[in-house]
């Protein structure tokens, strides 16, 4: 199958970020075909997440501009350039911000969902040959962004770095399996794998902390307690399935800290606890109210440049343990199938993610949703 | 069966840290009857750790003086107080700090070797009732160390606190099971559970450190990495088991750190790596040398009062794993046993790392010997 815009470029709308900390330049851009191993995608929905607003804020020393954001995204493979055999065109397809190309050392080593193919140069924002398929109608070249570059109406991926879903899932609803709420599913489900009964702490209940409790919840937990200073949040963590929240500005006794309280309600600690904040500080809270012997603490939320996690090494001395994921720890190929019929089996919440829609040339007000404690994930449409 | 001492105060030989920093004090001491689950014990072999060590100079801002240190011990009975069913009179016994109850919330959990039973008390020097059993010749009394304090001929301990052994192992060998050669031992085929082939990287090649070793060994790594600024080590990390040792001081090319070396030696990074430094600094280099995606790290070194262990959170978002042990996940109680056994079948080595004997009143030249290169352990003797 082809098309009239097969191995052409295609002009189409972008939302560009050509500096940092401003709003984003929405306008035609030229999207090259898909060389070999790569993939044209027409891109139907996207969502805000917070890592394009830390981008395009310029906290991140890494972030490169100018470039078109984006990643937590879904639509239909337009065309596919040479040796691509995982998609074909007019697939519905999921982007990968983490890429599985099941060849690697880290691919084969069945211990981690990381993939080394495409890292060294998606994390510099162009393809594996070194090049960029984005230019504006000046011609300037726009980097890539996480390998996905949701934020133009077509882009191209690595064949490694999508994966075709079952074309009766919605699209305007598994998009949000791109990013947040895969990731907060998958470190309760997979990274901490909590079992029935086990006592568990979020620390920010943003999507991706809220799919930690219904990743908590599936599993039968015991206490989940969600712990934010937005108490707007606990409504929406009840619904869920938290079982307790927390405001640390308002709940805690004079001279106990949030570490105290949860310890004391947790008959020691809990279990498994989860930072979905990024914020250092509050990572260390994370891990230090893990129970002693066993307590695990999982690290989801990234840190702005330069801040650094510290703790008494002694709380590592009497067992608990540390670690994170990145995407949930699952494998973006091969376990997005699963994940679509478990939202199709109600044993996955995706739709109660989605407090706004806009239309795509709404993209700088979206950002301004992302910031009030009013949004989850707004997902917008390019038609 | 009982003795002439049962049930009266023994006056006996010990040495006594009446204050931090200053040489122990050799002198007759009275030790009470043992009290309900309490044990008195006849010590026949005790060494110096660098726990003790570090407690004596005054470092430790929960070191009580004055005290009877030593944790590393073996023993006979001489008397059982009222209740005490896991040891009779005439048992070989090693005394362990890391207690084991087999009935409190950590003992049932089947998932750590800490037991709470006793925790509280032996923090504070005292026996479970609040009281020491030790008093001076002027009637001062005189507090109890980590549950054990071997540096007296005579010592009260819980009951448990101690493991009765084969009565045909060496009491002046396995006193040394006690505490270092179990930890490292431990932290490799418990915590880590290092596999066939794994790379493995040890941080301090001390009795703890050429233990990690040994146990390394014992499961057939890969790459068997010894780390130590004291390049006498070296030997002694070769005759454990080592495939590399590294001196940072004069091993590493110019802007090389020994993270850059490590992860250049092993592909990407070790599978496992331990600290038996202590030193947070060294810590940090422990942990960011693993591999991304599951590497782990285990602390088994205890730090200074105060310091912090700090990092990137980026080295657990992308799926490091830092943790701890206190001798080496091991219940003293239910598994030393095997131990002894191991040891009994040559798959422990023990005698090796035994480079001093002394008799017990030579106990402060022994500290000093702790501080030379020269020393794994130091064995003294009561007779
Ligand atoms: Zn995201
Ligand atoms: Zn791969
Ligand atoms: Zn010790
Ligand atoms: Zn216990």
């Amino acid at each position: 199958m082809s098309s009239s815009t097969t191995g052409k470029p295609i002009e189409c709308t972008a939302a560009v970020a050509y500096e940092p900390n401003k709003p984003l330049t929405i306008e035609k851009i030229f999207v090259d075909p898909p060389k070999s191993h790569e993939v044209r995608v027409k891109v139907k929905y996207v969502a805000l997440c917070h890592t394009d607003a830390y981008t395009l804020s310029g906290a991140d020393p890494e972030g490169l501009f100018p470039c078109v954001l984006g990643h937590e995204c879904a639509g239909i493979v337009e065309s596919i350039g040479p040796n691509v055999t995982n998609v074909k065109v007019g697939d519905h397809v999921i982007l990968l911000y983490t890429a599985e190309c099941g060849e690697c050392k880290l691919c084969k080593s069945g211990k981690t969902n990381l993939c080394n193919s495409v890292r060294a140069t998606q994390g510099k924002g162009v393809m594996p040959d070194g090049t960029s398929r984005f230019h504006d109608k000046n011609g300037k070249t726009l980097y890539h962004f996480m390998g996905c570059s949701g934020f133009s109406e077509y882009t191209v991926v690595a064949d490694v770095s999508l994966v075709a879903i079952d074309p009766q899932a919605p699209l305007d609803k598994v998009c949000l399996l791109g990013c947040g709420i895969t990731t907060g599913f998958g470190a309760a489900i997979k990274t901490a794998n909590v079992q029935k009964g086990d006592n568990v702490v979020i620390f920010g209940a943003g999507a991706v902390g809220l799919s930690v409790v219904q990743g908590a919840k599936l599993r039968k937990a015991g206490k989940i307690i969600v712990v934010d200073v937005n108490a707007n949040k606990k409504n929406w963590a009840t619904q869920f399935g938290s079982t307790d929240f927390i405001n640390p500005n308002t709940d805690l006794k004079k001279g106990q800290t949030i570490v105290d309280k949860i310890v004391e309600m947790t008959d020691g600690g809990v279990d498994y606890s989860f930072d979905c904040t990024g914020n250092v500080k509050v990572m260390r809270d994370a891990f230090e109210c893990c129970h002693k012997g066993w307590g695990k603490c999982v690290l989801i939320g990234v840190a702005a440049s330069g801040q650094e996690f510290s703790t008494r090494p002694f709380h590592f001395i009497i067992g608990k343990v540390c670690t994170g994921c990145a995407f949930g720890g699952f494998h973006g190929r091969s376990e997005m199938g699963g994940l679509i019929k478990d939202y199709q089996e109600g044993k996955l919440k995706v739709d109660e993610f989605i407090t706004h829609r806009r239309s795509f040339d709404e993209i700088n007000t979206a950002f301004e949703d992302l910031h009030t404690g009013e949004c989850l994930r707004t997902v917008l449409n390019y038609d």
